[in-house]
């Protein structure tokens, strides 16, 4: 059994179905919208029958961070922490929405789920509250993202402590959508860091977004906190599996200078403000895609392009970034295997523009407008076969994902 | 202490926050959107910038029933159960965005968590072809209601089970706007029973909805359930208040010809042909409140209506149907005081309209249309003090509700 496989094992142990392949199969039978090789799913514009638009409506959430976020705040980190989960929620959902070109107005509706015996009203009050200050952050710089409500339901019998979703609406014009399918051989990847301080953060990035979390919480940090918050993690799990690390929340991440428990709960970085300026300054048709590399990592790309040929894409990542000390550290203690690791997490960048090479200028300028680092990671060749692949050539190794 | 105060005390032992009342403080600074005193929040129309329009975003689910059709379900009650949960998610929503006029086009987004450990694909599949079925429903009783994806998501950390929320967009003309701030003083109160076969229906309903379920599972179900599903409740509460009846889901409900199983996860009925008919029926002007009968049961209303007078809105109800089997055993099981009963629970209608006097015949007239009982189960006085106040006059007492 190799070292993914292995980890597999350990994902699912803890309740996460690594590939979602059978959560796949149970909605395949689904309308795939109106452009099935976009990022995003969209729809016909049902709610005034234009012809010439189209919907978004797209649903996503912080995941577990929150769980992480409770032991946080539990162990006198904040409420901040609840600030920053609202921005994971409403982050993995408007930049996926971004993916296809859709820049709002965006509309939001927050669902969170709670145990009233754990999670008190002022944590509610601190994820509101964190929902509206990323509205106005998104303001300043000319996008219209607002609240439009929600629900907030006491299920202490489904959650063990608290879960924060969001759905966002919003409409666009059909000729102005990214169709990812319309990524071919001869584009190139432009990544964009996910670490670092974009101009509109105030605290340095750790690169985490939401994805992975429940394993970078279980394999970091150590057993003191299995006994103090039975409530963070299914009772279920292994024993042997619960925050198997040796970190506390307020150890120096290695290689870092911020603390491990500052590190995974980074807020997830927002791209708009840099795709704004890409879809000013691209004219669409070059465009070819924007891959927001959530779950699946560097291997999301290989869902998407090349619709209409008979051969697939293959996806070439020779350009990466170093790999941020973060996701080093998971790796360094989980011993998970590097063809894993990739396929989980970002390792350095969280999303990608898939264009000509004579754009490849335009996107690192407006990367360093934003004060966002960005390199040319990889390149579209011909697979020649039927099918996409992805192929991530490294210091540790090439791996190949399907 | 009284009896209720005894149970809001069970309530939160269980993760369940009666009232509410700091979650309601906690989003208290958040807009209350164009219409302040409708069922629902409505906002402007962003998407296309039209005045003449408005949007209503809305989220609700299935909430802790889910945990109850799990145990089902692994106790060999079928994948049906599923469907079921679906059609709760979906009622519980569009029924809420009926009650301000808004009758589609409904776009769907669901959410739904799991612990994969526990629940694999094929109830995702249930899930969501359930959602499907009460499109296809809807559709033929010329309701366009679509689904447009969501988000499933692995978090066995904070999901014992499965947990199933929904987020609904439609866009109506703001003057077809069901306002229930306008009900007022010389209106009565039109209830829609919860039970009985509407025309709709494939089997009768037992009138539970999606409210109240925490207690009612515990109330009802007895210890057995408890070593053999602790995965369906949080390990938190007092053992003493988990499965703490006597039934198990097999037995007949007392009083009834269904099984406490089926009583208990009988689907949420969707009013919204009856709605539409009420809608054809009777001008706009006269139809000057929609209450869904929801979480708050007979109390709910007080919330709404006499905005702009000086003098609150007292409801009085004193016609109300008889007591539904099911409600009848919840309240034998647990003792809990009837005042409790009829804030948590619908009690026998979860629909009523207020209208002038000379609209209460073709509301029957409709409800009799479409096989739902219906009476004129109260009126609304001027109170003569600020604030509103529901009266409940029941053969166990008279209730009051500010």
């Amino acid at each position: 059994m190799s070292s993914d496989q292995r980890h597999d094992e350990r994902y699912r142990a803890r309740g996460v179905s690594a590939s979602k392949a059978e959560v796949h199969a149970a909605i395949a039978t689904q309308d795939p919208g109106l452009f099935p090789g976009a990022f995003c799913k969209i729809v016909d514009d049902a709610l005034t029958g234009s012809a010439e638009h189209c919907l978004v409506i797209h649903a996503d959430g912080a995941g577990t961070k929150s769980s992480l976020a409770y032991l946080a705040w539990m162990e006198g980190l904040g409420d901040q922490v609840w600030a920053g989960i609202a921005q994971d929620s409403l982050a993995m959902n408007l930049d996926d929405c971004a993916c296809v070109g859709a820049l709002g107005p965006y509309l939001v509706s927050n669902t969170i789920g709670r145990n009233a015996k754990r999670v008190p009203g002022t944590v509610i009050a601190g994820i509101v509250n964190g929902y509206q200050r990323m509205c106005d952050l998104l303001s300043d710089h000319g996008i219209d993202c607002r609240m439009t409500g929600g629900e907030t339901a006491d299920v202490g019998d489904l959650v063990r402590t608290v879960i924060v979703d969001s759905t966002v609406t919003t409409r666009l014009r059909r000729d102005r959508v990214i169709d990812a399918a319309r990524m071919a051989p001869g584009d190139v990847i432009v990544g964009f860091s996910s670490t670092g301080l974009a101009a509109w953060e105030d605290l340095p990035n750790s690169g985490i977004g939401s994805n992975g979390l429940t394993g970078a919480r279980h394999e970091l940090l150590g057993a003191v906190y299995r006994d103090r918050y039975p409530e963070s993690y299914a009772p279920e799990i292994d024993r042997a599996l619960v925050y198997s690390g040796t970190h506390s929340l307020h150890d120096l991440l290695p290689g870092d200078v911020v603390t491990v428990g500052a590190a995974l709960l980074s807020p997830t970085r927002t791209y708009l403000p840099l795709v704004k300026r890409l879809l000013d300054e691209i004219p669409a048709a070059d465009l070819h895609g924007l891959i927001h590399c959530s779950g699946g990592g560097q291997s999301k790309i290989v869902k998407f392009g090349a619709l209409g040929r008979a051969t697939g894409n293959r996806y070439v990542k020779d350009g990466l970034f170093p790999i941020p000390p973060l996701f080093q550290a998971i790796q360094s203690a989980s011993q998970q295997g590097w063809a894993g690791m990739y396929a989980v997490y970002n390792m350095g960048h969280r999303l990608e523009a898939v264009v000509p090479p004579s754009r490849a200028d335009a996107c690192l300028a407006v990367a360093a407008s934003c004060r966002i680092d960005a390199r040319i990671v990889g390149r579209v060749e011909d697979r020649g076969l039927p099918g996409n692949e992805v192929v991530v050539r490294t210091s540790h190794g090439e791996f190949r994902y399907t």
